[in-house]
C-alpha cells in the first residue's frame, strides 16, 4: 500500500476504536438511544446463544430492557484487532470485561468476547453485526451464554 | 486535515496513551514520585466525591499517601477516547479496572473512568486535570467514591 | 524522524498489538500451537518465579500442559507500552488480568504485566522474551508467581 493509504488505515482503525469506546461509554452512562447509534439501521446482533436481534430499532428495545435491569455496569475492552475486507468494511474481535449490579444489589462478571463487522457510513464507521461470545461469567449460570467456542481441554 | 496534520495527530494519541500508560505503571510499581510527574506542576485532580487535589505537591503527598496503604495495587486501561481541542490541548476518557490488596490483606476493587484534561508541555503530553468517577467498586462501600453520574435505570 | 519513518513506526506499533492480541486469543481459545507461533524458534520465556522456558518447541509443550489444566480461561491486555530500540527490535509492556476456570470448577484471577522483547523477523513482529510479573492473583497463593517487584508500601 501507497504511505497515503497506509494512513488512512491507520486513521481508520482509530475512528472504529473511538466508536468501540462509546458504545461501552453509552452502557455504563445507561443511554441506550445513544448505544444503539453506533449501529447501522439493519444491523444484526447477538447476545443470545441462539437469537438474533435484527434492526436498530429492535436493538434499542433490547437494550433499554437490558439496561433497565443493572443499577450499574462497567464494560472494558482490550485485546482489539481489526482486520479491513476492503476501504470501506472491516472485521474485528475484542476482548470485554463487563462488571454488572443488578438492581436488587447482587453482581455478575462477564469475560467474553465481540466479533464485529464495521461498515463505513456517511456518519462515519458503525457497526453492523456483533455477536457477544463468552469465555464465561462469574455470579450467573454461564451455560446460558453463547460459548466462545474453546476448544476441548483435554490433552490428546 | 492535511496529511502531516494527521500524522502529527496520531503520533500526539499515541504519546498521551503512552503517558496514561506510565501513570499505572508508576502506581502499581508503588513509585509516586514518577506518577506525580505526568501531570503539570499546576494540576487539578479529584479523586473523591467533592474535594480538588490542586497542585503537584499536593498530588504527590496524597499519592504517596494511598499507595502506602496497599500491599499491591494493579490498574488496567481501557475505552480511550481522545478528543484534541486544538494541537496543544486534549480531553480524554478512559475506563479503569483497578484492583487493590490493602496492607491487612483485604481487597477492594473499583470499575470506574478517568476524565483527564491534557495539555503539551516542552517535555511532552502532561495531565492538566484527572477526575475519578466510580461505575462502583466490589469490596468497599461505593457510596464514598465520585459517583459516574449515570441516568437512572428505571424504564420510563 | 521523517515523516514517512514516524508512519512506519505507527505501523510497527499496530503489527505488535496486534501479535499480543492473537496470543491472549489462542491462548482463551485453547490453540496451544497457534499460540506458540507468536514466538521465535529460539525465545525464552518465564511464567515461574526462578524458571525460563528456553526455545518454541518446550514453549508448546508448557503451553499444551498448562491450557489442558482449564477449562475456560480469559486474558485481557492493557496500558501496553512499547520502545524501539532499532527499527527491527522493541521492548514491550503490558498489564494483563486472566480469569481462569479449572478442570475443577474452581476459578483464580491474575493482575499482572509482561514484559517483553520483540523482533521483526521475515513472517513480522515476533516475541524473542515474555516474562510474566504478578502484581498479586485472587483464588490462589500468588507467592509462587514471578513478584512484580513493587517497592515497599511502607511511609519513610
Amino acid at each position: 500500500m501507497s504511505e497515503p493509504s497506509l494512513l488512512r488505515q491507520l486513521l481508520d482503525r482509530q475512528e472504529i476504536m473511538a466508536v468501540m469506546a462509546a458504545y461501552t461509554r453509552c452502557a455504563d452512562m445507561n443511554q441506550p438511544e445513544q448505544q444503539a447509534e453506533v449501529f447501522i439501521e439493519d444491523c444484526r446482533v447477538k447476545y443470545h446463544p441462539t437469537d438474533w436481534i435484527v434492526g436498530r430499532s429492535a436493538l434499542l428495545e433490547a437494550l433499554r430492557t437490558a439496561l433497565a435491569r443493572y443499577a450499574k455496569t462497567s464494560h472494558h475492552l482490550g485485546n482489539i484487532e481489526i482486520d479491513f475486507e476492503g476501504p470501506d468494511s472491516a472485521t474485528a474481535q475484542s476482548a470485554v470485561i463487563a462488571w454488572h449490579r443488578r438492581n436488587d444489589g447482587s453482581e455478575w462478571t462477564l469475560y467474553g468476547r465481540y466479533v464485529d463487522r464495521w461498515t463505513r457510513t456517511e456518519q462515519g464507521w458503525r457497526l453492523a453485526e456483533r455477536e457477544l461470545r463468552a469465555a464465561g461469567a462469574v455470579g450467573r449460570d454461564d451455560s446460558q451464554l453463547p460459548p466462545l467456542g474453546r476448544a476441548s481441554g483435554a490433552l490428546t
